[in-house]
């Protein structure tokens, strides 16, 4: 797609630190890493998010995931990985093109990746579960 | 697995609330969910990470992340959606049996999924890049 940057990333019109690449996804370093060793998942079929990725795609992103998530783990003896994909602005996507972090962590480390759970009653919860189920 | 607390929610020892299931995962909602509608997939034959998971479940798991992250978007409303799975004490992995989080993000929540990025040298990222390209 015009002016996406990882578009022109996949089609090498950008310079990225590749660490793998097959005929769907091309793996590179994230330039503004949490921590070193940090590497996205880029898909090459331009999708903005996972609701318009394609079946096919999709069905291939964790194997690849995993891939990379195992060979970062060995580079770095890191103690843990993160394996996250953002969908949308709130939920702090920054490019508007489906990627996956693999994101190694350390024990004691500075990565905010957590929150403060909710306490809500059961009935609560019950109802939201019926709305959802409604929408599956 | 014996004493492992989502493999009991999977055979129905322990009550949940279901909002999908099929032959290989079980989305149920989180009781300690980061914002209401927090939704977690848990697949059904029981590995402790994303390393252990079969390569059959690894290819359904998006399908059916995704089938319920637009179900939580269309019941919730919310702005954004992040799809999360932690492997590792140290990747705030608490359960030790696969399990991807599916939050609703909304804007100007409290829900801490970001970091402050490090702003390594490209030779830094080159030398690490080569030595994850050593480990595929």
């Amino acid at each position: 797609m015009e002016n996406c940057i990882f578009c022109k990333i996949i089609k090498g019109e950008i310079d990225s630190k590749t660490v793998y690449e097959d005929d769907n996804f091309k793996a590179i370093m994230d330039i503004s890493p949490a921590a070193m060793g940090h590497v996205i998942v880029l898909a090459k079929n331009h999708a903005e998010d996972i609701f318009e990725m394609t079946e096919e795609d999709l069905s291939k992103a964790l194997i690849v995931a995993r891939k990379v998530a195992r060979a970062v783990k060995d580079a770095t003896g890191c103690d843990g990985v993160n394996i996250l994909q953002n969908n949308g602005l709130a939920a702090n996507q920054t490019v508007f093109h489906y990627h996956i972090h693999i994101i190694p962590r350390f024990e004691k480390d500075n990565v905010k990746i957590n929150w403060e759970p909710l306490s809500p009653g059961m009935d609560d919860i019950s109802v939201m579960a019926e709305k959802i189920r409604e929408h599956i």
